[in-house]
């Protein structure tokens, strides 16, 4: 119940968005893994908000390692990466009205009035920062192992991307790009669409489709810490995420099993499934093949319209007009956020599955 | 990494399908708690297979109470609930070919082909009884504070129930039902479809919807233990569950900030939202509405129709069969699951919210 | 903060003293270790009382493994195994006055009354029957790596055993005795001592001494789960053990660092040390010789002799003369209780380090 | 097996001597606790060392707080104080022969050569100021429900300390010293002591006793989350602790029931113990009484004088003697680590048990 993900390889986070400094604790990484600040950078970058389709807020997110990385490469012990919070206007926000969709009024009734209301404090998807840090190491690490990750927009704003055709080489393209896409007329539609949104003061949403190559069969346990719970835990608690579902996910729900069974077949005497309905996962467990799921993303809930809501320090109901400033979209922002946890996530079940020293790397 | 789900209040599964016994132990329950045999029995019998549209395996689950409940209540000690395997025919299986959609081959993968092969082993969806009974009390425990849950099949099939409209009258009303539907004449409709799948030895899949009134707000942490996050955890461990979403889910992909963002108002001076997209939670954390959720069954994987296998033993491709028994739809055994794992996180939860006296009933 | 010792591999138990049966559930064993029932059964007999020097309650514990074992060897999957409560007699117990050194009082007020008060309910020594059940399989699964554990007891009622010398020989011939002692004229000197002080009602402490050999160099961590901590939990969760202490322990508060520090060595290319003060442990962390600490239990706190009490529910002192069976010592029991904790405690740091497989042994 | 402790409130440290920043974050403290920035310096002073009798390392441990303090208060998430390191001098320090004593030889087997080893790392001292400082704010949430603990140096050198006797005015009398003994001429011995072992190139020893006043009866698990068992495995974890014990301790090994039994009695209503041989616990469960027990702290391991030794990176044994600065003890400045885990340990112990609220003052 505490606010740490995993157990094997662990990440902490903390920090409020006007606080000090936010940040990340990662504890259980196996030592000797090249810590690349330049990788982590480039991750931040993607992160942040950028042009017209997110809120003016710009940070360079100069971020310090204090601790557990010795000589480039991680020891073994907790990495703290801090990253200061520059620009912070906390005038634009005041204890006054609840928002709706956000956590204001959730935040009262957990914390009795004491938490830092400032830009949703420690809610803040400023916190994914911190979180994208930690997860940079670990996607290192995986790639030592030959394990890739990638995300794609699949949905935004009712604009569908198409799906993974060449997984491994698409997984490349998309790590590339700041606004991940297969295909990138549809991206520039989205972008309009996002612009859009943004010119009539509102927000809209979208799905993320994430694919993971190269993890071995055999990860995961049945009851309760299946691989989509694993999973499904750590994504569910990116702000903004309200589902997730695995390989055809909701639309099994409406076929036949003789369309859904995956069967199996030999490769080059390796077990493999012609068709990967499962998403890669049976019985909550690996089978070998792609991993693949999609996270339904909620349109951000900071718009500019005129909005009801209740003032709770004044106990009345009142308007609430929001000024400052707000992301149109967070689907493309949260893209890399959903490549973190990802990794962060398999990171833990594989070192709990092999050991702690099987994610360094083999020279 | 274990099997057992929760912290404050855990319960850890075992047993295996054609073992001699399963069972659970339900740790951390506050003492107190009416502990009602008759409710436990009629929990399993609503999760055991019943007509043609369920496998011909009829177990009367004889469970016995063997420590944890003295005079008929919950001492607060670790609940131990045995459920003997009566009908069991290992004949019907052998370690051959690997059933597609099952673990058959994960679990080889995982165990090195020391795990109980037979009848799916500890995958077996028979474990889900002990998951049931020891959910009973969970139950019980929430019934005692106001919070009620319900569960029906939205979907199945392709034929949809329609959505809850008077939440907490419904919930009583599923309760009483053994194929939990808001619309009777769906409810035909859908068992209709799932006697022509299993004449055609094919299976048919579903989604179900979850309501839980009279949570308290403020329960949940922002990162990572969200109430999504843990439900979507305790839920996606279900067997055949590929999916979970929150509130609108995957359709506020698709929707404006302005519309999906749940005005906040004053309801006899307590805060409450106009609408409820949200599922009841904002920013991970309960805000007094109801809970509301959906996870994506998908078709049973055991079909009578010919597939494409692998027989690992012999390292070849070969045709797999199925004899023996099988359900062609399991979303409707798989409610009172939903029910049971919900009820449990929900125990965890409070408890380590408010202590673990707090689930106690005053008298 | 559940009733569950170790994370990897972990071992939960329930049942009360008078319940219907007593048991644990081992989760996290590497699948194909052989479980052998006569060492079970062999394990349960040293934990058995007998003789004059115990209690009169003789039960041949017959247990049953009702899952996770298979064809002889562990499965990987939850082993719950489960003992009968035979020869219990309720009408000597009432839920009366409160036993002096017994739980009675502070489980009343952990759990408001409700406890299973009868022999000491869930806080019975009986319990430690189904831990030492489940420490069998975990010392089998040590024993396949070449890892040995043996208890002596070091003192009892003041009367001193002589301190291991030929440890790996002294561990063989002290795991083939039922009053385990490394000089037996020591030993009957003891058993003579207890005698004694059962004949006076009364009853007698002492200090087990447990070696531990084959642990590789590297197993534990330095902050919070030093292998010091994690034994220390485990050992201080036995029945009547009030201290634990490694290497010289207490005796080291009082020597210098020159006397104290152990000197490297090397040793066919190995790297030892000359002497073994800090007892195979430095920083928390495995060095590779043999782990050694002592446990103090205290005098068994059930006497036949007067006390003085409180009567909770009459809410008056009383005075107290406790009839029925009573150990008028437990060091001798707790010896085998001793080394199935350090046993599952092992197997639980070693999976952490190594993985789920490494127990395995290869054959 | 993360580098972290407790559940419900719990402390996670990362760092290294020689890094940029050492610190902790402290999770799940409940909202609204006051936090002095003044007591938490204060302690850090208590830890510091001072004079003659420590390193001649001086740092005024210049603290920030980062994160989950807002207005002067506890918000209710994670608190992360950092501590930069001013005075390192790596110089002192090459990777060379294993300094016998301490974790060099273990960290190396464990990390494989990628630790920081420069002063110890990870594994240094230096780290409980985060402890510490973390501590201060435990210790504060504590006082405000009544609850009060202290340390003395029951030991030191041989020299011995009178024992507890007017317990709860002398931990406030403890609490303001640097150097804390109950009979400050038995810490005037042994300060000579302490500085005769530095002059000898040496070092010592000690015990230190705790008192815990205020914790209510009912606080604790049977199995295996016994409150010994928590304090243990937390005060285990303190660099130099090779033992604990409570109440009698390793004394009642030689003592008889009759003796160690404490009696109850009736006092203004209020059920005591007339004695306190258990140390305020029984069954694992605090009973309301003083909670009093024992750490042994070994002599610390650097000493100037010559050692023999191994040199890794050579792969031959070699003598090594020390230059640098070195503690000629450590007692003195453990007993402020040792009062800190005792309160973390108990916040989550209580917060367990009482709900994630409890901590926060009434006012």
């Amino acid at each position: 119940m505490k606010n740490t993900l995993g157990s094997s390889v662990c990440v902490t986070l903390f920090g409020e968005s006007h606080g000090a400094e936010i940040g990340a604790v990662l504890d259980g990484m196996a030592p000797g893994i090249p810590v690349e600040e330049d990788f982590i950078a480039r991750q931040l970058e993607k992160r942040r908000p950028a042009g017209k389709i997110s809120t003016a807020r710009r940070e360079a997110d100069p971020f310090r390692i204090v601790s557990g990385v010795f000589e480039g490469k991680t020891t073994g012990t907790p990495i703290t990466i801090l990253i200061p919070n520059g620009d912070t206007r906390s005038g634009d926000y005041t204890r006054g009205p609840v928002r709706p969709g956000h956590a204001d009024y959730t935040a009262a009734m957990k914390y009795h009035g004491y938490e830092d209301y400032r830009g949703g404090g420690h809610f803040s998807g400023r916190i994914t920062a911190a979180l994208t840090a930690a997860g940079a190491i670990a996607l290192t690490a995986l790639a030592g192992k030959g394990i890739r990750i990638g995300t794609h927009i699949a949905r935004c704003a009712g604009i569908a991307d198409r799906p993974f055709s060449e997984t491994e080489r698409e997984i490349d393209t998309l790590n590339g790009m700041n606004f991940a896409v297969l295909d990138e007329e549809k991206g520039e539609e989205m972008r309009r669409a996002i612009e859009k949104a943004a010119a009539e003061k509102d927000s809209v949403g979208g799905v993320l489709e994430t694919a993971v190559c190269g993890v071995p069969a055999g990860v995961g346990e049945p009851w309760f810490d299946t691989l989509e719970s694993l999973l499904g835990h750590g994504l569910l608690a990116i702000p903004g995420v309200k589902g997730v579902e695995f390989g055809d996910g909701f639309a099994m729900a409406g076929k036949r099993g003789s369309e859904m069974n995956d069967s199996f077949a030999l490769e080059d005497g390796r077990v493999v499934t012609r068709t990967n309905h499962n998403g890669g996962i049976n019985g909550g467990i690996s089978n070998g093949m792609t991993i693949l799921f999609r996270c339904a993303v909620k349109p951000t809930p900071s718009i500019g319209l005129k909005q009801d809501t209740v003032n709770l320090r004044e106990g009345r109901e009142e308007e609430l007009t929001l000024g400052g400033r707000h992301d149109p979209a967070i689907v493309h922002r949260a893209r890399v956020v959903a490549d973190s946890v990802t990794a962060l996530v398999l990171c833990d079940a594989l070192a709990a599955r092999y050991g702690t020293d099987w994610l360094r790397k083999e020279e």
